[in-house]
């Protein structure tokens, strides 16, 4: 990474996911390696390394875990399985402290197979916070709730825009429940800058994570996302607008991309720094 | 079509993407046999057959043309593109005045290769409506902004939402720009019944077109509408929602599904109409 300072890279955090050919100890020392010193994580690999011993693993290669992907699924209307999720959302919430991260991302769910009621899934997933936000306070954790982009409204996540999780998320304390800013979900929102202010200004932005907006979207269009800079987000503006709403804290590059995964994790890594320096910072 | 009286299928228009296996001949035919008295078009098929032929067969069958699909694409910067867009769109205002439909549905177009401004190219569709507006008028035709799902923003249509293509249309008299509410694009979107509302109010709704939503979508997105009932929107309640805000027109059901097009064309259109009466209206 030729050219590229440790300072340019201060805020920079590499989600787990970008690189998933990785194990657990792979990405702490190839992050060392890169000089970066942040990572996002996700509950299935942690569980399978064990969660306390991944916290060991994070606290003694000096990384700061900037958030836990993911809570949620919590819009079922049946009694027993939303029990179920809740007590899967607490021990979440649990994971998430052990590992030191203030930020457990929060993806809702989608609709209850045969459910067409959009609004009455989303007033679930307030009722859900209600009973999670205190709990996870008490835990040094904040819930990030996440909007997804549209596409996925029907099958993942039925809060689609940020004006949506704000509208949730301010019937909380702020300390208590976040959103978080995507970039690939919110790009094509004319309302999503004014709602980023609004976020920014009421202490709501827990998280701020990249990746791009390439064409065509793959069958389930799930592993789509691009490389920074190798598709139409405006991703410096973004950035200088979630940094005008107040935000200080990390830049969480998190890419789903098989053509990612195929390639040695320590060049995505360079590849990653040289572009977050170039679209980026 | 057991127990469905004509009356119960007056406002039922088929778009011919619908049913693409049929030739325009077909369709005329088929639409007559099953009662139904509109269709919508495409450019493509029809210019195929001959324009002022299509217009006499949609006459001489006594079937109403609700719309034709589509203009728009115009959202390229480069001058000369630009002009042969507006040339483009020119011809497809006398394609409509020809089969005596009021409606030409616009998609907007998307982002220019390389490209990251969307607001500016948002801009771009109301410096083309501002050419083409007048155009229309003179022969009797309303340009109709369709925002499509935000999941073809960068490669199709810039516009997104309703409030999106309410803030342009209401730049130009209602009889000149309209909008096209279809509940495949905005189904997720919690303000889009206040801007069916207010679409309804500015006297802008010059279609309604129909389909479900079901998962997952197919590689690229654009093959993967529902049947009528086979998805998660609340056909019905949109229905009444378009009804509620002054609509009248008729109700056009536009499905891209390569399963329909694999079947015979007049069992497609009996399931339609059952579904229609089951769920629509």
């Amino acid at each position: 990474m030729t050219g590229i300072a440790p300072r340019d890279l201060k805020r920079l955090s590499i989600n787990q996911e970008t690189v998933k050919q990785w194990s657990l100890p792979e990405l702490a020392a190839g992050c060392a390696a890169a000089g970066i010193g942040s990572v996002g994580l996700w509950r299935a690999p942690v569980q399978e390394y064990g969660v306390e011993r991944a916290a060991r693993l994070m606290r003694d290669s000096g990384l700061t875990v900037t958030s836990l992907c993911r809570g949620g699924f919590f819009t079922v209307a049946d009694p027993e399985l939303r029990a179920r999720a809740l007590d899967d959302n607490r021990a979440a919430i649990d994971e998430a402290a052990e590992l030191a991260t203030g930020t457990l991302v929060l993806v809702s769910g989608g609709l209850p197979a045969g459910d067409r009621d959009i609004a009455a899934a989303r007033e679930r997933v307030a009722d859900a916070l209600a009973v999670l936000a205190p709990y996870a306070a008490e835990r040094g954790v904040r819930l990030a709730i996440e909007p997804l982009h549209p596409m996925y409204a029907s099958d993942r996540c039925v809060i689609s825009t940020l004006g949506q999780a704000l509208d949730i998320a301010e019937r909380f304390p702020p300390e208590q429940v976040g959103v978080v800013v995507d970039t690939y979900h919110l790009w094509w929102d004319d309302l999503a800058p004014a709602h980023t202010a609004r976020a920014g200004a009421g202490g709501r932005i827990a998280a701020f994570q990249l990746a791009d907006w390439v064409t065509p979207l793959p069958e389930g269009v799930l592993l789509g996302r691009g490389q920074l800079g190798d598709g139409c987000i405006d991703l410096r503006e973004w950035r200088r607008r979630v940094d005008a709403a107040g935000y200080e804290g990390a830049i969480e590059v998190e890419i789903f991309n098989p053509a990612l995964w195929a390639r040695d994790g320590a060049e995505v890594l360079a590849e990653i720094a040289e572009r977050y320096v170039r679209h980026v910072s």
